[in-house]
């Protein structure tokens, strides 16, 4: 494989909640998405998720508490614990979660994007 | 848990060469190290390894080519593959792999870290 360029690569992601992957390790795969707004309510019951904060500001909602991400900081999503990112001005995350993982988890609705899309 | 400040992790790793733990995702780990000059030839017969450039520059010598890495990059050397990183000066990166893996691989030897130390 290639080496890969986050920076090059997050110019390639449209549109905002549709995570592009950009790289595989063994089956787990990185991921780039663009937030802006609020996302759903969702779990994913079979795997921790993680997310890296490349550009901006986010929030991820917990049932308990809310953790708040700037550029530079990472967190791990326990798997099964509902939680709703969310971001008030545009935020550019690395996410970290074995393939097949849909960003929607549990909660297919308008907002679940198509899986396994490279850029 | 709480989130991890890769910047505030960094400033807690001391010596080259010997990668500290700052979150685990399921069965794999995030480490930071800094690397400065030579390290070994190794190979991981079992997992695939990343190295994300956080700062600095480095290089990844295998046998049949280099890849050279600066911030904001990234490599997945494949499992098995022999690899040597380099680094002229000094380089802080993130490695990701499984809980278990040992930085030098099938090279025990000086550069052996201990393994699993969390920062």
């Amino acid at each position: 494989m290639a080496k890969v360029n986050i920076g090059d690569k997050l110019s390639l992601v449209d549109g905002f909640w549709a995570p592009k992957v950009i790289a595989e390790m063994n089956d787990y795969q990185f991921k780039l998405a663009k937030m802006k707004g609020d996302f759903v309510w969702h779990n994913h019951v079979d795997t921790d998720e993680v997310f890296i904060v490349v550009k901006g500001s986010m929030c991820i909602e917990m049932k308990h508490e809310t953790i708040s991400l700037n550029e530079g900081e990472m967190y791990v999503v326990p798997k099964g614990i509902m939680h709703k990112p969310y971001a008030a001005e545009e935020c550019h995350v690395l996410l970290v979660e074995p393939r097949g993982v849909v960003n929607t988890g549990d909660a297919e609705g308008q907002l679940t994007a198509e899986n396994d899309v490279w850029v």
